[in-house]
């Protein structure tokens, strides 16, 4: 796999009113996807509802979207699970499925977010596994941020392959690219769906964008845009994103966590642009009810999708 | 299963150099548990370095556990995981081999905080175990503190029938347990192994210690000593416990973490003690050096255990 | 001043409608205080709304404590500002008026908690103050946890005479404790209402309970139990007083945070006890409506103080 | 004051090694960022070590600073304080010395964070003060993050004027410059030094640098190479600070915190750069000793400022 780049959506995972796995669906979101130009897929991300996916169901998420995928662009998995032993329990199944790099925090949960420890757990985890490996800095779930000198060091030892920051903190990100530039294969990724065009224009390689499942095109313009060196235009597309996004927020807070907020609002625009069949989240999440949905249905129509 | 209460150590997970179960170890632990008049075993917790074991490890874990046992005391396991769903499935597994009863925490990692869905985190769990469920409050693992009024609530409601409690906020402690006073069966632990007297002085059942597992006497001791109202000698006995506790902070805080420290010390001790053969800890994690187990060794020896 | 001891108030500071120091209700506050058995004043609290007080308040509030106070119990003063020379001159202010000691906590909003720092602070800060210095943890405010080896190793050189502990954390406390029994003169308070059985069980000597403007009676009572050996007389009213605590829940969540619903619900338990004229609270707060008020009442003539 | 814009450095106050305000060293420093082209002057910001100045030494700083000012450039003051009747009283007294406008965080210490409380609080204070009033975010030191909406409507208000922006979030702050980039007098400024072209591409107005001090020539360029449309450039000239900024991790970790490390290496630097004499820090901090200023001295030659 030479270095990744692009748009390379957190990958939603559709489930039928009983929690299952919506295979069908599934393999139309990827169909959506791949005919919109993304560049690669992120399957099992946290968008994907990975946390509440038993094993059994990573297993079919995988099957199915590296089936339907069938080799067009690369996919990583994410391997998402609390320590280093579970992590390495994930990436062999992800990787006796086919995938072609994986994607893993530091742990959580286990208090082991001591420098030294927090790097024998990316060590530990690359000799065990024979790809590609992506850092993922998402402190707001892991409650952990992955320190700028470490990403650094991992890369240059080639442990890690590329970064995937949603920590929001892109003074701390820039550190990163300045210290990886000389890496010709290191790719760095913001998870962030709305500072896109500055991540590419500090020197970033791409996005993981949770909204790119809904609008996988207008991140792919945005990325070509800024690869040309048009950043006015890279910024109107960016600005049109960050109004949709404003779908995160359709959700009653009286009612909704975060989570049931953000994927119950992609979940919810997908239905209504007919990709998946079922708005369905996995529990303890709620689904958006047709109040919130018409809030989504609106903010669609706004950015042009319906 | 009536009312647990007494002393239910969190029993260690002995591992063997390469990181897989000590079974062996194992049975001398649980054995050395028994004969010193533990009044349960809380297999699976996160003293047992559960996060870190895999599914097929923590099958062998409980296997043996129960074994072990063989009814003599109940058995309740840890179901940690980061979600609802796998919590179940975690459940599922423990049910099928044979404990008393589940300690679940609230969802981490899982954006899933909101009251609303804290709740229907632990009723949709309830539903799924025929089996008595104790919520378990780790804030400092779990980034999430379960608020008093949601636990009363949930006790009221025949959906949980305890609580550990190893957040360090008695004064929280103290408000479940007075809006739980007229529940006959609901159990109150505190999983905090220094201040054991204050919290069944305030009218709480029992204890879940780590440090059980290296003087299962002391806190039993302790134990029978509040229950006969001797509060003076429940203090003298806390207060050699508290100055045996220090053994979590023999490490060098220059190369282990909160868990390496922790754990690391009580393994050390138990292998002092020779309960069980080694001391490794589970990656990322690194067990204590030789200068690191001579002051374990030391503070073992002033609590009288030498 | 000798080792302090028993039940010290952060004295609330009345205020008129128009946000100015109410001297007269102030003044008969302190009576009711030194009437019900109070063993010390600790003026200028956070209770006190001491953050929101202008420096020339702050004297009106010294001037009127100790002028009515007139030497019947030790004063202590809290000199909440920023940082180590902010503090020196609230200090300086302090002393100037006749306080006996004064209550400091750790720098806030600056960045100076690394060890070295924190020490340092409160050796400058004792160093110009020739009068008794108590250490105040209050994380929730202060954002920096005082550490137990840090406050011991003050204690014995010296620096610091005491501690108020506002932290919540029983365990760490008792460290605090353990370490500083050798010293006869160094005075440990908890600042939570709701725990101060607990504290003076394992060897604290008093409390500072913002509640105890309330029912300062109440407080005294208890203390004399406990220092009595009646721990199930100090339960019993330490249960009561937990009760009576739930004022601090009165106010709607929806209009109100926690200072406001605290020091609001205390300000209005005074006012319908006649001690005190208005409610008012200090800008940004706004003080609890009729509403809230009768949740009030009703739990001061549970508590039988009507 | 029309709309502020550019680059507005919070200027640092030199002390004497007695801990004195040391004019003359201040005079030299606002005579060097006004002959770097500087478009403004923020004093009394976190970088001036305001939270450790007394009431009395900022006076000084701010007729200092007015005077050396002399009208060339509007000067804006900090006003920290714990609570709005404090940040208040600083406001009246930094107006009476005849700045253009004040910069206000939200409360600290105090736990007034609750929306309404929120508002209130600059609200409340933009009627006590009849200049500009520029909302100043800085979680990290004041524990509230302002949200988004609510600057907004703020903003819409006329309530507050301006925006700095120290949370390091930049998706949140593109929020708020999305929804008042139709209010033409609404300033939007970074308080991040590594982050400026993207704020100022996104449509932010200017930056407050710390290491303004240090190069106000160097965030002078990069912000006319970003109002000229030269990204490429622009983003030249910020990677170069970028590697400047390095300065604040020249301390040593084991001996100084945030603060003396940043604060400390701009002194050293402009100590260097002979713009002042001493480079005291304010206690408890610590200046860096002579090996971390040679670490200061070799970054400022890779930056061609020696």
């Amino acid at each position: 796999m030479s270095r990744l780049s692009g748009v390379i959506p957190p990958v939603a995972t559709p489930l039928t009113p009983e929690g299952e796995v919506d295979v069908r669906s599934l393999e139309k979101l990827v169909a959506y996807l791949l005919q919109n130009g993304v560049t690669g897929l992120f399957a099992l991300g946290t968008t994907s509802e990975t946390p509440f996916l038993t094993d059994a169901q990573r297993e079919v998420v995988l099957d199915t979207i590296v089936g339907a995928n069938a080799g067009q662009v690369p996919v990583v998995a994410g391997v998402i699970d609390a320590t280093t032993p579970r992590m390495i329990a994930q990436s062999r199944a992800a990787v006796a499925r086919g995938v072609d790099g994986i994607v893993a925090t530091a742990c959580f949960y286990a208090r082991v977010e001591h420098p030294v420890e927090l790097r024998r757990h990316f060590r530990v985890l690359k000799e065990a596994v024979e790809l590609p490996v992506l850092a993922y800095d998402l402190p707001v779930c892991v409650h952990v941020k992955l320190p700028p000198d470490a990403l650094a060091e991992l890369a240059h030892d080639g442990v890690i392959q590329g970064l995937k920051d949603s920590s929001g903190d892109l003074g701390s990100l820039r550190r990163v690219i300045l210290a990886t530039r000389d890496l010709p294969d290191f790719a760095i990724f913001t998870g962030s769906e709305v500072i896109v065009d500055s991540t590419l224009s500090m020197g970033g390689h791409g996005v993981v964008p949770g909204l790119g499942n809904v609008d996988p095109a207008g991140y792919v313009r945005l990325v070509r845009l800024a690869e040309a060196g048009d950043w006015n235009g890279a910024r109107h597309e960016q600005e049109r994103l960050c109004r949709l996004y404003e779908i995160v927020r359709a959700a009653d807070p009286a009612q909704r966590g975060f989570f049931s907020s953000a994927f119950g609002s992609f979940k919810a625009a997908l239905q209504l642009l007919g990709v998946i069949e079922h708005r369905t989240l996995a529990l303890p999440q709620s689904a958006l009810d047709d109040v919130e949905v018409e809030r989504v249905r609106a903010l669609l129509g706004e950015a042009g999708l319906l």
